[in-house]
C-alpha cells in the first residue's frame, strides 16, 4: 500500500504512522509518502485522516507498478531524456572492461564519431574466478572521466560490491548494478540516495517479480530514476551464454512504469548473434541498448567471444536507424 | 559423416557399405547419400573408392549443418518460397483450435482479406489434461480443407501422435509437429516420406542440438523441406507462459541451413505481449511467423488468454510491414 | 469433479450425463465414475439425483489426488506388491538397452542371483539422433521374454511411440513410458486399457502438475495401476546429465495416491554418483528404484558413462538394505 | 596451475614471480603458494628453478580440486571436526531469523536439549522486498552471542553484504554466505582472512563450476576452512520453492576436497517435505545439515511455510540417527 500523506504533517507524526504501519518512509521533498508491506490493504480511521490518497497493491511491486503511475518515468541523462513520452533509444556502447588508455580511447573515438551518446565500460569486474582479470578499479574510473571530458560522452560503469559503491557513483553518469550484485542491499540502499540514474540488471535467475522488487529498494530510498535492464537469464541451453528474455521485456513494459533497456551482448555470448538481437530489441521499442565493442576482441581481457569489432559495430549501428524509425523511434 | 557416393552404384553395394559403416541411406533420386554416426571420421581405402565426396561433422547435426550446405534450403509452399534467397516472411495465422464452422470461417475470412497466405489451426490438440477440449479431429481437418478451397489459403495443422499422422499429412499444406511430439520417432519417420513441408516445433526443454537432430530424422528420411520453429522454452519465470529464445533463433540461422520460424503467441501466453515479440522476430529476418487469432478470445476452447482478437491482429499485421521492410523483407 | 454414480444406472443414462457435463466416463466394473473438467464445481438437482458421491477438485489432478483416495494405490507386480501398506521397494535393474543375447543373459543372471525381482532393459530406444543405435526392437522383446522364463524375473521395458505400443504391452510385466513420450496421447490412451501396471516417467521439463495429469489419461482410461517415476529434470547445470528432483518426489508422495519410483542413473549421467543417489532415494521411502547396470559399460551401445559395472552394482545393492531398514522398508 | 615454491624464497622474489605469471599469492605460513589462471600450463626454466611442485588444472577450480588434495579438508568447529576422516554430520538447526529474545531462547533450549551442536539464525536477512522484515541486525548478533554463552552452542549466522561483514565474522563460529551474496567480492575477499570456517551457499542459478570458483576466492585469500552448501537451485517447477540438487552434491563430493552440507528447508519451501529430504541427504553421507525450526512457524516473520515446529523437528531428529548409522555416520 502506497500512502500519500496530507501536506504539512510534521516529521514526528510521519514517523509514528510509519511505525504503526511497519512502513518505509520514502525520502523526498513535498508531502511524505509511505509504503507498507503489500499485505496491508486498509487503514484505521485515524490513520486515514492523515492521508491524501492510497494505492493498494497485490504484490511488493508497488512504486514501480504502472497502475500506480501510468506514465513510464521520464529520466534525464545528460542532455537526453528516456522514458516518458520520449522517442529516444539510448545507445550505450563500449568495451566490456577498461583495459588501457589506448583501448578505451579507441572506443571513445569510435562511439563519439558515430554520434552515440553513452560510453560503457567496466572497472570493477564481477569475475567468477579469482585467477582472471579483475578490472582496473579506480584507475579505470579515472580514464573514463577523462573520456567523458574529451569526447563529450556520457559514461555508464558498474558497481560490483558495496566496498566501492561511492567511487562508482561519483564517477558515473549512469550507475550500473550488475546481474550478480542486484540483490546486494548495501549497493541498493546506497543507490537510493545516489542522485544519479541507476541501471539495474536482472540477475541470472531472478524472476521478474524479484527484479522489480530490487528496484523498489532504490525507489523507496528516494531515487526516482531507475532503469531496468534485461541481459539474459540462465536456462538449460548451452549453445548460447544466456537466454535473452524478451517475453520478460514485454512484461516489464506492460506492468511497470520504469524504462527498459536490453543488453544482447551478454545474453548471446557470441558476436555473430548480437546484431540480430539488437534489431529485435529495437523493434520492441525499448528505451536503450547496451552493446559491447572492442578494438581487438580476440585479445580482450574479458568476454573475448562476444564483443563486436569496430567494423561490426558500425554496420550494426547503421542498420538500427531504419528499424527504430519503423516503430517511430530514434537511436541516440 | 555424410558420404555422397559415386553414380551408378547398385543398390546392393550401397546397402553393403551402409551396413559396414552403420550408416543411414538417405532415400532420393540420383546418387546415394549415406550418413554415419558423427564419431566416424575416416573411410577405408576400398570404401573411399566408392565415394564422390564426404562431409565430416563433429556432431549429429549433419544434413542440417550450414557447413555442409551453405545456402538456407529453399522451400516451396503453395506459390510462395521461403528460405534460399527469398525475402518472404510467411505469416501463418488463425485460431489455436478449429472449434466450429463459424469460428474457422471467420478466421479464414479475416486472414484471406488481409492477404495473409496461410491459415493455422489445430484439430488434434496435445492437451495436458484428459478432461479438457481435445480438438475436433478429422472433422476439423475437413473444415480446414473447405477453407483452403473457398479462400485460396494454405493450411498448416498439427499432428499430435503417430495414430493420425497419415490423416494430417493428407490434409495439410505444411505439417506441424508440436513441441510435445517432437521426439516422437513414429511421427518423425513418417514425415520423412511425407512429400510435404514439415514445420518442427522445438520442445519445451529441447536443446538446440537435440532440436536439429530431430530434424535430421526427417531429413535423413528423404524429406528435404524442414522448417524449424522456436515457440518458447520452459524456464523459471512464472509471469510469462514460456521464454521465447531469440538467442536460439540467432544460433539456428547461423549454424543450420534450415528456414526458421517464430511463434510468439505460445511463448508469451498473453495477448498483450504478442505484437512486440512479433515485431522483434520480424526484425531478425525470420522466414515465418505463427500467430494465434480468434474471433472471441475470452471464450476460446483452448489458449484463451493468448489469442489476439481480430482488431489486435489487424493492428499488428499493419505494423509488421514497415519493420520487415527495414530489414529488406516482406510479409506474405 | 469426480462423480460416483448410483448403482444400476443404464449405460444410456451415464452417457447422457457425461455429455451434459463434458465428462470422461472411467471404464470399470461396478458403478460408473465420471470425471468432469476441474472448473465444474456443482451439479444441477436432477444430476445430483443420479449421484452417490462427488469429489470436487481445484485442478485436473483428480483421480490421482490423495484427498480423493487417501491410501497410496496398492499395485501387484508378479508376486510383489508396492504402494498401499507395503514396505517393499522394487528394484528394477539391468542395462540401458538389450544389445545381444550374451549381454542380457549376463544381466539377468546377476540380477536373479542377487534376488532382485525385476529386470529392466530397453528395446525401442528414444534416441535423439537418427544416426545412433536405435534398439533391437521386437527381437529385444523376445530376448526379454526368454529371460523372464528362464530366470523367473519380472520385466520392465519401454514404449517409444504409438506404432509399437501393443508389442510392448504384450511383452512387459510393467510398461514403461519414457520421459520423451510421456505427453503422447496415442500411448497414454492405449495404456489406459493395457491391463498391466504402467510406469510413467516425468518429462525433461514437465511440471509436477502436468506429470500427474499425464497419469490421469491412463487412470481415466480405466487402468488403476500407474506408478510415477522421477528421473531428473533439465536445468542449467552442465556437470550432471539432469537434476534429480527429490523435492518433486516429496511433493508427489504427499499430494498424490500413486506409488513413486526414482531413477538415479539417468538423472546423474555418471556412474560415480548413482550409489549415493540411490541411497538417498531409498532413505525417502520410495516404492522402487530403476538402476542401470551393464557387463561392460565403456562398450555399451547407449548410455556408456552412466551404467554401473557388475561389481559396482553388487556393492550398491549390498548397501541399500541397511538404509531401507533404517526407514522401515526392504528391497525386493 | 598451483605452484608450491621452494622454501626460504624472499618475499620480493615471490612477488616478482607472481607478477610474471599473473598469479595470486596465497597467504599462509611456510612456503609460498601461487595460483595462476588455469590457462597457464608450463613454466620457464628459471621459474621452474624456484618451484618445489606444481599442479596443473584444466579449469579455475584449483585449490578445491580433489586431484590437488585427495583428502576432504578437515575443519574444526568448536570441539567437533567435519570432513577429513570424520564420521560427524553437523546438525545446524534454528529459526530462519532471530525475532526476539523469547523466540531464539526457545530454539536454543530445544536444540541444546537434543544434543545438537550448532544453532542457526539470521540477523541480516537478504529479503527480496524492501517492505518486509529485514532482520534485527546487530541486536540479533548480540542475542546469538548470549545463547552461545548460556547453552554452549556453536553459532552460524549469515552475512548479507559487505557493509556488515566484520560484525558477522566477529559474532559467528561459522560465517554463512547466503545464496544471493555468493558472488560478492567484498564478502568473499574479507572471508579469505576471517580466521573462521565459512559456509558458502550455492546461488540460485550458480553452476557447480562457478560455485567452486567462488570458494576459490576464499581459499586463495588464505582461509582453508570452506564448506559448500547446496540449498536448492531455481528451476521451472513451481510446486516447490527450489529444486534440491543432490546430483550436484554427488558431483561436489567426488570432484572437490571441500566438506559438503545440505539445506533441505530452503529447497523445499514447505515443512512437509523437509524430513524426507533431510534423511535423503543423510544417506548420502554429507558433512552437515541446515534445518529451520521455529516455536510457532505460522507466525514467523520470514519463511513461515517451511520451518518445522518443535514436535516435527524432534521427530525428524530422532529418525536421522538410524539413517546416519546405516551409512557409517553419526549426527552431532
Amino acid at each position: 500500500m502506497i500512502i500519500h500523506l496530507k501536506e504539512h504533517l510534521d516529521a514526528a507524526a510521519v514517523e509514528r504512522l510509519a511505525g504503526e504501519l511497519e512502513a518505509v518512509v520514502v525520502p523526498g521533498n513535498g508531502r511524505a509518502v509511505l509504503v507498507t508491506p503489500a499485505a496491508r490493504k486498509t487503514l484505521a480511521p485515524d490513520q486515514e485522516a492523515l492521508t491524501d490518497s492510497v494505492f493498494v497493491s497485490d504484490t511488493d511491486m508497488q512504486l514501480a507498478d504502472r497502475r500506480y503511475r501510468r506514465e513510464t518515468r521520464s529520466i534525464e541523462v545528460g542532455e537526453h531524456r528516456i522514458g516518458g513520452g520520449s522517442d529516444a533509444t539510448l545507445m550505450m556502447a563500449g568495451p566490456c572492461s577498461v583495459e588501457s588508455r589506448e583501448q578505451i580511447e579507441a572506443c571513445a573515438e569510435l562511439v563519439a564519431g558515430l554520434g552515440v551518446s553513452t560510453l560503457r565500460a567496466g572497472c570493477f569486474k564481477p569475475r567468477t574466478s579469482p585467477y582472471s582479470f579483475q578490472g582496473l578499479g579506480q584507475a579505470g574510473l579515472d580514464l573514463l572521466a577523462e573520456m567523458r571530458e574529451r569526447y563529450g560522452l556520457l559514461v555508464i560503469t558498474e558497481v560490483r560490491d558495496a566496498t566501492h559503491v561511492d567511487a562508482v557513483i561519483e564517477a558515473a553518469d549512469i550507475v550500473q548494478i550488475g546481474a550478480k550484485s542486484m540483490y546486494d542491499h548495501g549497493i541498493l540502499r546506497r543507490c537510493g540516495s545516489a542522485g544519479k540514474p541507476v541501471l539495474l540488471k536482472r540477475g541470472l535467475a531472478t524472476t521478474l517479480q524479484e527484479f522489480v522488487q530490487a528496484a523498489e529498494f532504490i525507489l523507496s530510498g528516494g531515487n526516482e530514476d531507475v532503469v531496468l535492464c534485461e541481459r539474459g537469464i540462465r536456462t538449460f541451453e548451452p549453445k548460447t551464454r544466456f537466454t535473452l528474455d524478451l517475453c520478460g521485456v514485454a512484461y516489464l513494459k506492460h506492468h511497470t512504469n520504469l524504462p527498459v533497456v536490453v543488453d544482447p551482448t551478454h545474453a548471446m555470448g557470441y558476436a555473430y548473434g548480437v546484431p540480430d538481437l539488437a534489431r529485435a530489441a529495437t523493434a520492441m521499442g525499448v528505451d536503450g541498448l547496451l552493446i559491447e565493442t572492442h578494438p581487438d576482441p580476440p585479445n580482450a581481457l574479458s568476454d573475448a567471444s562476444q564483443q563486436l569489432d569496430f567494423a561490426q559495430f558500425r554496420e550494426l549501428f547503421a542498420s538500427l536507424g531504419p528499424v527504430a524509425a519503423a516503430v517511430g523511434r530514434r537511436i541516440v
